[in-house]
């Protein structure tokens, strides 16, 4: 999967730094990240790019895909956008709205950007799309508290 | 599991109707909830208990319950208690926060509850405890669109 | 107007505290609460009861209240139940719902409630409702970020 | 005011439709945006632009702006842009986060974007920032149901 090809119309440059893909890699390794199959694709401070494609794993029992996995890749993409310039980010809420479905075979391509970041606090909005026509499926906002201590430390 | 025990500090009736417990049962066979343990306890038109006990598969890259698997119990709780009178209802958004954390070995009961229900809309509220100690560790609030359709017909 | 009698059929203790009645009529001076004729009707720690009468400056052009002068009433209580206790609390953010409407004539009562508290955050949930009817007109949940310094400092 | 000027780092068009500033005016003729001084700037179907010079009326008890008087701008906006092609809608609910402050003396600017809209719902994102130095203030995320009828048969 080609990350430039994801975001070609988003109007965002790509480039991912090491640091971030070093901390996107490690939250992919998570149990819950792993049995949805998500993966980080892009990735630099207060932005990323991550997706997860639809299997029947991720449906509800209308066989479409249930909105707690859409509203977890969301989640991730983040946390890592969040966590991504090293200080421990910890997520104290969020909202989802869900203005379109996907089904088995789709995949989700969630981008994450930082709207607002302060030394206690920080605002990112998240889009999630399929990526065959590039539909919105889910749109999410998601608030942080900034905790002193370094995500570094968690790392090996 | 016991249902009565799970409410017992909830000052809620708990008895369940046969047409929403079948509703429930249905869903929880989906092909998300199965992956993630969810189980449905009681459940009646507006309101319902179920539960998720949580295991390594999910959790973060910190060893806590990622933010989507909470989420995921909050929200399948939300469809149950929106859709358990038989009119089917769809999701439109929603919003959580996490005021406290679990981790691998606690189980999670979500109980939800319907705050507001006209012909065209819904709100709900879903509580997420940790079942051992009875902390809040999630507050979900969602809205549904009320279609005109029966969740019946989806039901063999 | 009783706050026994608004509160009548909400199933809560009514007392109010000295302290948190002090810090409910500071907040109730203020330029924004004046102007909206929103009034103190009970308080004390992580709980209060306040009211505002619809007239039609609060109105939008299609003469029902505005959702900003709802969500402004269900604000302020949020405000009053989380800086009741003393320490000064800040709202992060606040989602709201509007399941119903209000107009000219009615009086709006918002009863908001302190779901979780820690050192350094707290969620609370507000219902707003046309008293002559108790009809909920507004859900409103917000979180708010704990600082360590007191609002006393901020009442001369 | 110059709308060249306000959203000139937007990344926006600003160009008005005369259908969109009919409703705006009317909107903003309404009781609630009278009294809080919301003047409509620039407007199009799904996008506009809106402004509230901050005075000591928009202030809660310790000098700042209240959240309901820059939620109220937001909300404003939200509903000329759902509304600016002419169909209602009516706002579901709605999210807001609050990274700053401002205070009087300031004048607060909301730009409100269309971020989906099928025939039954939309979702807008709002940013509200102070004119000044265009720091965010707000951000704001609304849902809303699009009924059948037109805007235009309540404007005389």
């Amino acid at each position: 999967m080609n990350s430039i090809d994801l975001v070609s119309n988003l109007n965002q440059e790509t480039h991912s730094t090491p640091e971030a893909i070093k901390i996107g890699n490690w939250m992919q390794k998570g149990g819950f990240a792993t049995m949805l199959g998500i993966k980080v694709e892009a990735a630099r401070p207060g932005w990323c790019l991550v997706s997860m494609p639809i299997t029947k794993h991720h449906l509800n029992s209308v066989n479409i895909t249930h909105g707690g996995a859409s509203f977890s890749l969301a989640d991730f993409a983040f946390g890592l956008a969040s966590n991504a310039a090293g200080a421990t980010a910890v997520g104290l809420n969020a909202s989802m709205s869900y203005p379109a479905a996907s089904k088995d075979g789709d995949c989700l391509i969630a981008e994450a950007v930082e709207e607002t970041r302060s030394k206690q606090t920080g605002n990112y909005r998240v889009e999630v799309r399929r990526k065959s026509d590039n539909e919105i499926v889910g749109l999410f906002c998601g608030t942080v508290f900034v905790r002193g201590d370094l995500v570094s430390q968690w790392i090996e």
